[in-house]
């Protein structure tokens, strides 16, 4: 039923460059829709959707949530604060007992990089995957990809950097496949203890100086460095991190050419980016946070069968 | 303008077996409806109903959700964690609270047995209780006969098994008073110490060894051991209880007979019960959740007047 | 659009006469509306609005949450328990997040004085304040003054006494601005520890005696001692606030007239009102609860243009 190659949307890994285009040219149909006094339509009427989410995100949930309201799904919210995960149950009877309450999608986050994989395996309905540990975060990696395609016209041929905490970081692996899918050149830019081993084996550039990685780039992705996973004696510090890898504008100024500044947020300001970089004209944050319902909405109704 | 005998669903004792025989008959007819592929029906599109959850409970809260949405009524939301009863507020004063906001229906779990009874003495609306204390939680009663029906065809003349910690459990309670009304022959098995003192009085058999009691039944609900509310010394021990109470599939197969296995979720597979049995052809665990969700619509139904 | 003289609601400082009268019509007609069987109108299909709270609040969220749902509103809820703000976000850069996802409204309570004032200058939403800190909680006086005006016909010249802890108060100060623009005279009453220093610039009567400001009002409208904010080493304790201050039926007995009580709720039953009061013929304590609904609605109903 679903209109994708896939019934789920786990990772970018497995879905295929005319999946990503499908999803575009379907996001781009709904962005007019979000964009119209009436944001609604009426095409998950019949649909009810979990948000299975075992990790925090307000702002992967929210636009999750806005997508499916958006399509007229029926939705239903679980947290893991709340659950009866406390209680000893394991996941796939977590996620059946939900699924035999007769839900069709699953929206899940996971701390544990594979969840919606295993789950996959074993239940029926369509899973998402929003986010599971250091693995993927699929939807993100799409809506990074069509903002750059809705600022450039195309993704092909362009030269992505991203640049931060490559290690800890679903979105940078996500966003690698994609962007090489539709034909991007893509670089990482970090401290070395910040970059997984196995990265250059994804056939990515590695540059360790993030005025060079400017310098080369088109589009420069400026990944958050993530407080909550840091370690107090984390090298390089907060302070170091920012003295030596935070964006600001000078660095733009002394480039030769103008290049697109992203961001997946929320942004620690002061750290990994400068406002003076985040809030400028090159900057296109909150249009990524636009498209993330647009996409989002395309993503569940493609796997719903474009009914 | 219920069309059960009582105004509220506050416990099994209260209502007539001619009231639970037309909630299972409505919920028959909403069972279809969430097998359809558009799920839902306009029943109760102007009603609005609170779920005030004092205790948590994913599961339950779920169920009644999903109920709720698929008779298109108006949800609202409200959980201790983040209430007005942290500020020193009565329960009285907080479901008035609620109620003068023109809620017609309270769906409420509380930790004190009793708490939906004295709320029903003071409020106007149609209350509902999703478990009180260790006292009664009837539509779990109601969604468990309701599942033996459908898989013997009648409650009439079956022998019952209930097995595990019966003095915590307000499933224990509510699915005895079910199962007598329909005619049912209970027994309760679990150790001395799980055990109430007035259980006797119930009119129910009263068996120690889990065998025998396996022997006996033809149906097995196996309660789940309660991990939280435990105390470090009880007796006896996890470990003492999965040796001496927890159900596999090696005692099924001594049996000369085949029997139904039930369980209310959440299951600590390899305590109370083996993933072999669990998962088992016998085992009705996740019809059970299913049926939750339309014996819940048919119990909302009849109490707005089954318009 | 908006059909008030201001684009948001964020005190009743900024509001005229006129736009509280304005308010008060419509809420008399949404009264009516949530009094019918059928309690919801089309007015706000096409809106999406997000209650954003920063700080908890069961009460005030659930009347919002049903006004927008009587409205026929997508209601999205955002709480900072299991928010990006703990990343190190900005509330600008949170709020802006909502609002790239084309979010219409943001009904916010926030724990510091002008935060929606502040946000009300950077972005492009309607926005209600549901209670910034210690400075204002203007939909709270605009029911409060709407249950006065319902229960004698006009709000014009009567004597309203504000009894309590009006130094932590927003209710209050809100209330002062509300009853002195619909022409009210008010009196504010409470141990010398708190009262604001600048509260006689107000041009309200300033009275420590509780037994003369109940001899001197038509109205009292008892604050709620907030348990939670008072340190334990506090003057008054809450045990001396209750012998002085704690309003009791004997007290209003030896009055020769009939006041009106009124209360923004929750109740310390015992401490800042007793229940024989309370549960008074003159209290009008749940009848404000159901105007709060009717006034949000008239509230988000003409921000919106009043379509």
């Amino acid at each position: 039923m679903s209109q994708l190659s896939q019934k789920h949307l786990l990772g970018i890994k497995d879905i295929t460059r005319k999946d990503i285009e499908l999803i575009f040219e379907t996001a781009r149909s709904f962005k007019e829709v979000i964009n119209r006094p009436i944001k609604k339509v009426p095409s998950l009427r019949d649909i009810t959707i979990a948000n299975v989410f075992f990790e925090n995100s307000t702002r992967t949930r929210l636009s999750f949530e806005l997508a499916e309201k958006r399509l007229s799904a029926d939705v239903i919210n679980f947290s893991s604060s709340s659950s009866s995960v406390k209680k000893g149950e394991t996941l796939l009877d977590t996620v059946n007992n939900i699924l035999a309450m007769k839900v069709d999608m699953v929206v899940m986050r996971h701390s544990s990089p594979g969840a919606p994989h295993f789950l996959a395996k074993h239940i029926d309905a369509n899973i998402v995957n929003a986010g599971d540990g250091t693995h993927e975060h699929p939807t993100q990696a799409l809506l990074d990809t069509y903002s750059i395609m809705e600022k450039h016209g195309s993704v092909e041929g362009l030269k992505v950097a991203i640049i931060g905490d490559i290690l800890h970081s679903r979105v940078a692996i996500s966003n690698i496949f994609a962007l090489q899918k539709l034909g991007a050149e893509v670089m990482v830019c970090g401290p070395n203890t910040l970059l997984p081993k196995y990265i250059a084996s994804l056939g990515v550039k590695v540059e360790l100086d993030v005025r060079k990685a400017l310098q080369w780039c088109d589009v420069a992705n400026i990944l958050r460095i993530q407080l909550e996973r840091q370690q107090i004696k984390y090298f390089p510090s907060l302070r170091e991190y920012s003295l030596y890898y935070g964006v600001n504008k000078r660095m733009l100024d002394e480039l030769d050419k103008e290049i697109t500044i992203m961001h997946p947020g929320p942004i620690n300001r002061g750290v990994e980016l400068n406002s003076d970089v985040a809030d400028s004209e090159h900057s296109i944050i909150l249009e990524q946070v636009q498209n993330g319902v647009a996409v989002r909405m395309a993503v569940l109704y493609l796997l719903a069968g474009g009914k």
